[in-house]
């Protein structure tokens, strides 16, 4: 038997946690750059439906956020062709126009200072998963930073260019870091961009498990208590910007126009 | 509280609308030109069936339309080497022979003088769906450029090669932009070519979507209003071009032998 | 209306077969290259399961047939490294071992002297359909060059090595071009090597179109008569000639070390 | 009739493995390069999930192990990169920290002196499955290595840091070479690193095969005897080493950066 072969796990939880803490160093890299770098990666995740979806992180100024333009698809959002819109959608940097179904960003801003990102994507999965309109099901561990924190929108309120949409969502949401949107899609309220890329990835995944696993038999909760535990097992700073890293070094790889 | 955060939907949809008219710029091309990047298109988003399926425009003469020779695949295709055809099928321009199955679009532009382009294809999850004899759900937001717009053939009428087929096809889908046709697959009429490209895709992720969810429960309907709504506000001519121009740009990066 | 609108089907179709049958050019192959072209070809299209499966086909001499060496996948396959043994699976031509479960594909040459080609596989919806000991259903109008062609065989009679497996597969193809055979994969009797290829890859299409379809719902027969006339209508020396050079077409361009 | 075509079952099995152990060669390799490539053909076969997964081998001196670092994804591990680790994770050789949820293998490399090798991943269709909480069911013959070899833990202990695990898991694989982990994902405990990699490659694949299958119908088993006979004609030394060997040159091909 060897020194931590009898160590209690609490102890053994704390001192991993210490030394993922000391043990990486992570490179600089601006908001827009992350954002531009998330858009590739949700796009290799399978997050692609055409021109749908809309990815944003506050700007340094209140009530400004950067967004990718109308038009472009996930896999063309570069730093250079980002915008900056305040919360009415007027351009503040850069050229072309955003997203109108964007409104609902400036509603959930204003509500939640602690959110910094929102990603609201329409995967293949969670859209399939929208149309039987059930919650999502975290029965996985990998898929517990999501455990207990995932709302759920059972009533579709049409095409989300109006304002009720953004109070609806708002108010659904919650305190928590996601929601699900019925016949439409996943959205993510992180605290980070690092934070908010590894939960939309889950989330599609999660979805993805769940339609597997239901059309072949029945899901077998998991103990809450043990849910929680590695919900904040897994959903620290330093983690999000280690995994966050990894999918950036993935995307340089698989988007050589990226790697100027 | 902003400037346009309570302003009401309509007004808010009717200036999303001009502002997308007025701000993107759409490269010309030529009929030929799209028809060969709706191939490509189709291909990538799995369309390919081997030799079947057929894509089709009108051409300049009345009578007339281009059409891929048979014996290419979708991902062969190219301006130089799409023929023009008369409604009897015989070449006009070019050289092979076409498909002998492209009888019933003959029928079909006869029948409707609004249809510019007719797309058939065997895409997997179509097919799929097509065994099973029921008519495609649209229960998604990204899939109601289709919704109440989907006729249904329920009977199969075996190789389509004769006339009749143009017949019953013609009857069945009325006035409405796609088809589902039982033990066989889809067919788009569109009022353009980037329309019916755009329809077509969204068909078989439409199908996709509704194989998945419905092996996992059931499928809720969206409410009506709602889905019409949708309907116009994803289906009109400038929103066609901007999503038929991002997935150019996609197929010309995944064919690189397009780009001369 | 023009003049071939008011045709009756069986006209057409002799005069589409008629002008399929002269508008192509094939081009000349050997055996060996047509059989390294298939392994390719099955590669990419789903027949990968490591190194297991056994494709064939006669030698000029009686009793003698070319397959692959043990030890290599499908995509690693040459006309250079492709092996001539006799039926006693000794090595006549080539280097290296020949898959010691070739051995019943000897018998079924002795027993069908139509068959010029076997092609043997699992691939991954073939074997998930073999698990459930259900033939394939054809329902799809593109499968039905296997409509009332394919056999089952509900017995594993375990590890293909013995003589006996070549016994019973011989006897429960009967006349038929394929065969379901359960708990392990499919096998193709064809009358060409462009006839199999095309057979075994419809026969993986069919097998997941059928899964897909289960999950969903129930698959609707379709009327035996015009399953016949589809059975005829794809299954010709032509069609498959013209089809196989396709897929040709693309492993070519998936398989840069065969561009000698 | 030739001369072997009524030979006996038994005596051309022993024949042919015979003949297998005889006709290959295979490079040599250092456990190191072994368990890199293994990182990278596990990539290629879908057991990619982020960050998570371990995978080690016995070190040269008793107690130790190679592994990956934390914080790499498999498709990053490369010879030079593995760290070498002590039970209690402390690093004997190389830079970084290796993934605090290793410390299970200690205790099954402790409990079990014929492993070699662990893997522990959890790829997309095991995860899923093990969500219903339901053992693996090898109802296939390219899955039979696995017949009557694999354990179910249908209970999650939580996150993997602690010694519990280690305990818990170790009781409950028994002498078997496989599990199937509740809510988590899969283990493989093997004889070399070379099985232990085909093992994880064909558990996943029976996980997908499973789901596909029950989600289309009821799953027949296979005769137990003809079960355990395919076990022991896939699980020899000579061809997990011919399968690994196959697999190192696709892994090869597909990671050019190995390609030193």
């Amino acid at each position: 038997m060897s020194s931590t072969m009898d160590l209690p796990k609490d102890e053994l939880v704390q001192s991993a946690l210490n030394k993922i803490n000391e043990s990486f160093s992570i490179p600089e890299r601006s908001n827009k750059e992350k954002l531009a770098l998330t858009c590739r990666i949700l796009f290799d995740g399978g997050h692609d439906s055409g021109l749908a979806g809309q990815i944003t992180a506050r700007g340094s100024e209140p009530n400004t956020y950067y967004t990718q333009q109308l038009g472009l698809g996930f896999d063309e959002i570069t730093s250079d062709n980002i915008l900056l819109v305040n919360q009415d959608l007027e351009v503040l940097e850069g050229t072309g126009m955003p997203n109108p179904a964007n409104r609902f960003h400036s509603w959930l801003y204003s509500a939640r200072s602690d959110v910094q990102c929102i990603i609201h994507t329409h995967p293949l999965h969670t859209a399939a998963l929208s149309m039987i309109r059930q919650p999502l099901i975290i029965s996985h561990m990998d898929n517990c930073a999501l455990y207990d924190d995932c709302a759920f929108l059972p009533e579709w309120p049409g095409v989300p260019v109006g304002n009720e949409e953004g109070e609806i969502i708002s108010k659904a949401i919650g305190d928590k870091k996601a929601i699900l949107l019925a016949h439409h899609g996943l959205l993510i309220a992180g605290a980070s961009i690092e934070e908010s890329c590894l939960l939309a990835l889950q989330f599609e995944r999660a979805a993805k498990m769940q339609l597997i696993a239901m059309a072949a038999g029945n899901i077998a909760p998991i103990n809450p208590d043990l849910g929680r535990e590695a919900h904040d097992w897994l959903l620290t700073k330093r983690r999000s910007e280690i995994g966050f890293e990894y999918y950036v070094r993935r995307a340089l790889k698989n988007h050589p126009d990226l790697q100027r």
